[in-house]
């Protein structure tokens, strides 16, 4: 490992951070608050940031593995500092309760440790949503759009974007990030200022739609959403999960009038079938538990997008609904969103190449004779890719078994613990039983704690930036 | 497909269906019991086979997809005749019951919607005891030790055996078979001759060696082996179920005096080291459970080589452990025997392929430049191979979710679902809640057991023979 540039993308990250933290420092001054827990970690990232730029200054490139690593520690350093405005806040918070809720809310997961938001301060609210809101589209993607391109910028990319490839949609890399994090901004302002029309007061919009834009699911009202009493403001929150577990490639190509491009786009059309699909099969199922079908498909709808988009907020306790139902939901979880999206799980992507795999073995056996190559939008899908997805698979199903086993050590709610980790794993946040849309995870031991912090961070960052870590050479100084 | 040579199989395995019927024929004559399900069956069989005859012979081999159809083929139809005994014997099973039986014994799953056995003849528990038999080793492998060698057999061994290779140890493939046989007949023999001495009344001793020999584990007594009230024979079926868990090849390299090979073995040795651990780590967790350590001792060894194996024989009702030794369980039921044994699940040859995968993809992005393959045995596995390895984990993890699905739709017990069904998709048998050791399935409804039943046929014969059936373009004759 490059430690000197290493060390250096570090030291922009804290900084970074540490001019975020003046949002907060911004709010709670507004709402006279303290503001001590935010300067006393802004004094922190200073402090550190300095340490890590003592380095000498390299000139050199950032390798696949350097940026792969840079990828891994920036996560996990922003997050345990991003821990620190919530064990300064005088809510008797453990550091560790402290740091999972700083990775449940980079890593969008939307799984919480509070029981209740009555004490929280607003500025300390406001943290958590701005935790979402940068973690979505990925924090060095945000830090691109400030500093200036290089080639090492790639290798970073490719190891914080979600999906099998990370297209750059213009020739510079920096254009790239600035294009997205443009589409993203429009969205979420977009999204604030309908829930605002809604009758939100400001502060819930602007929160409410971080959190749904980062595909986090965090909430402010102990009632959660129902808190509003506004079906309007929750179809437009269930249309927006929707449109951001859409690939933000797709929004390039209609910014590019490109509307044909877009329709075409064949994980589209499948993440919009699931969508459609799930809705019609939860809504008569339940129906009895509702008796209006309106109002069944009212929650079938915002319950769907908030699990497939992995965003993770409910209108409806669905713990309790139909085990059909809730299988489904399960089913949605493992799927999540597009590609490039900010939505966790598989990617709708990599289930339709594994579909689109095992039609081209089945042909294969068939008339061996037929040279077969997997297609996707019209180009073929190079046998690496292919292969590096049903890895993904694998990675994917063994995590959650190794999770769901270390749980079960301590919880023996075994639907619970299963759900539980499944919600981690895809980024979503809440799961089922005691770990519902209406419960949290404060139940749970430090162990248990740490190992889904863990887990968040894994499959946030796809795996391998977080797997290289345990690689012992990774840790052989190079410069 | 080539049709005529298919249904020229497929009359074979039928021809010898009813050669073997001739057994519980003489057990239900010995017994003085009702010998006419036999007959009817046989009746059935001779006239099916025959028609299938009376197409016009073929000279041509059989191709890859004509061995698959033939293969999958061949299992439902000796399932389906397999399934009259139990329906003519005037226990007032529905068909379908009895085709559930029918094909739980032959893909030696093991999972019963008998609620008791006092009322089954022994003709048919016989019966049962012989389907899991031949199910364990092969139909078209037993096949093909009666029959003249071809160049066909081959692509027939393919979609039958397990794991991802199919060897031939000798260079005829009528020897190979014969060969295995030989060792699967000597051990369950033996078996059968240890439980004998241990007291076990003869006819038991058989019946339970039969169903230990093809890791199927049906019952005969409703306690279950704590009817033989012998801890001896008890750890001699542990040993046994260990035992026709490990590839038989190895006992090839032990005929042959080559136990270093034996020893080398680096599936055997992930194999061993699992059941070790397990029984390592379960042992303390349910000591106070048995408040003895040797009586937890005793209950985990048995229990985890029943798992590992995918026997499902139980000494204890493990629905009721903590969390975590059930989780271990499943995970165990997952992994399942190594490849060219009797066992099912996903094989731990599998799970050693995708943890060097893991290691060689972290290697790659450490060092980009050095070439790296995969080893196995000091020898290089092609990349196709590790391809379909993980397709194959891939397909494993979406039957297992759209069962569960299907599954739910009925079952409100969500941990019952989910653990009924990895133990169907991974031929064991029984599962957990009500579905657990003590437990069967007849609560099912119709569809779940046609669901099922098409489960335990698509993992036996790992997926590809059975996934070919629903291709359009077979049905097209050409002969």
């Amino acid at each position: 490992m490059r430690i000197n540039l290493v060390l250096s993308v570090l030291a922009r990250v804290l900084q970074l951070e540490l001019a975020i933290l003046f949002i907060p420092l911004a709010v709670a001054f507004f709402y006279g608050e303290s503001t001590s827990p935010y300067l006393l970690t802004m004094g922190l990232l200073a402090l550190s940031s300095l340490i890590f730029m003592l380095r000498p200054k390299s000139n050199k490139a950032l390798r696949p593995k350097d940026g792969f690593a840079a990828v891994a520690l920036s996560w996990v350093a922003i997050s345990f500092f991003g821990a620190f405005p919530f064990y300064f806040s005088g809510l008797q918070l453990s550091f560790i309760d402290a740091f999972f809720e700083a990775v449940s809310g980079f890593t969008t997961t939307g799984a919480t440790i509070f029981t209740t938001m009555a004490q929280v301060p607003r500025g300390l609210i406001f943290w958590r949503g701005l935790t979402q809101f940068i973690g979505g589209m990925g924090i060095l993607l945000f830090m691109m759009t400030m500093t200036a391109s290089s080639a090492s910028g790639v290798n970073m990319l490719k190891g914080e974007s979600t999906g099998p490839t990370a297209s750059k949609l213009l020739p510079r890399i920096r254009e790239t990030a600035r294009l997205l994090y443009r589409i993203y901004f429009t969205l979420t302002g977009l999204l604030a200022l309908l829930l605002w029309f809604c009758g939100f007061p400001l502060f819930d919009a602007i929160f409410t739609a971080m959190c749904t834009a980062g595909t986090g699911g965090f909430g402010y009202r102990d009632l959660g959403l129902a808190a509003y009493n506004s079906p309007l403001a929750e179809g437009i929150i269930a249309l927006f999960m929707f449109l951001f577990g859409i690939n933000f490639t797709l929004y390039f190509y209609l910014m590019r009038r490109k509307v044909r491009d877009f329709w075409a786009d064949e994980e589209f059309r499948l993440y919009l079938g699931l969508t459609l699909a799930a809705i019609l099969l939860i809504t008569p199922n339940i129906f009895t538990l509702y008796g209006s079908w309106s109002t069944a498909l009212r929650h079938s709808a915002f319950q769907v997008t908030g699990v497939i988009s992995t965003t993770g907020y409910a209108t409806a306790n669905y713990a309790n609904w139909p085990a059909f139902s809730k299988a489904i939901l399960l089913l949605l979880t493992l799927c999540g969103g597009c590609a490039g999206s900010t939505g966790g799980g598989l990617k709708v992507i990599r289930i339709l190449l594994v579909f689109k795999n095992i039609k081209s073995e089945v042909g294969k056996l068939l008339h061996p004779r037929i040279v077969r190559t997997n297609r996707l939008q019209g180009r073929n899908v190079p046998d690496d890719a292919m292969k590096a997805t049903l890895m993904y698979f694998s990675l994917y199903a063994l995590f959650f078994i190794c999770f769901s086993v270390i749980l079960a050590l301590e919880n023996p709610d075994f639907e619970g613990v299963l759900a539980a980790v499944l919600a981690i794993i895809s980024n979503v946040g809440p799961g089922l039983g005691s770990m519902g849309p209406l419960g949290n995870f404060s139940l749970f031991s430090n162990i248990a704690k740490i190992t889904l912090s863990f887990g968040m961070f894994a499959t946030r960052l796809e795996f391998y930036p977080v797997l290289l870590l345990f690689a012992p050479s990774l840790w052989h100084w190079d410069d």
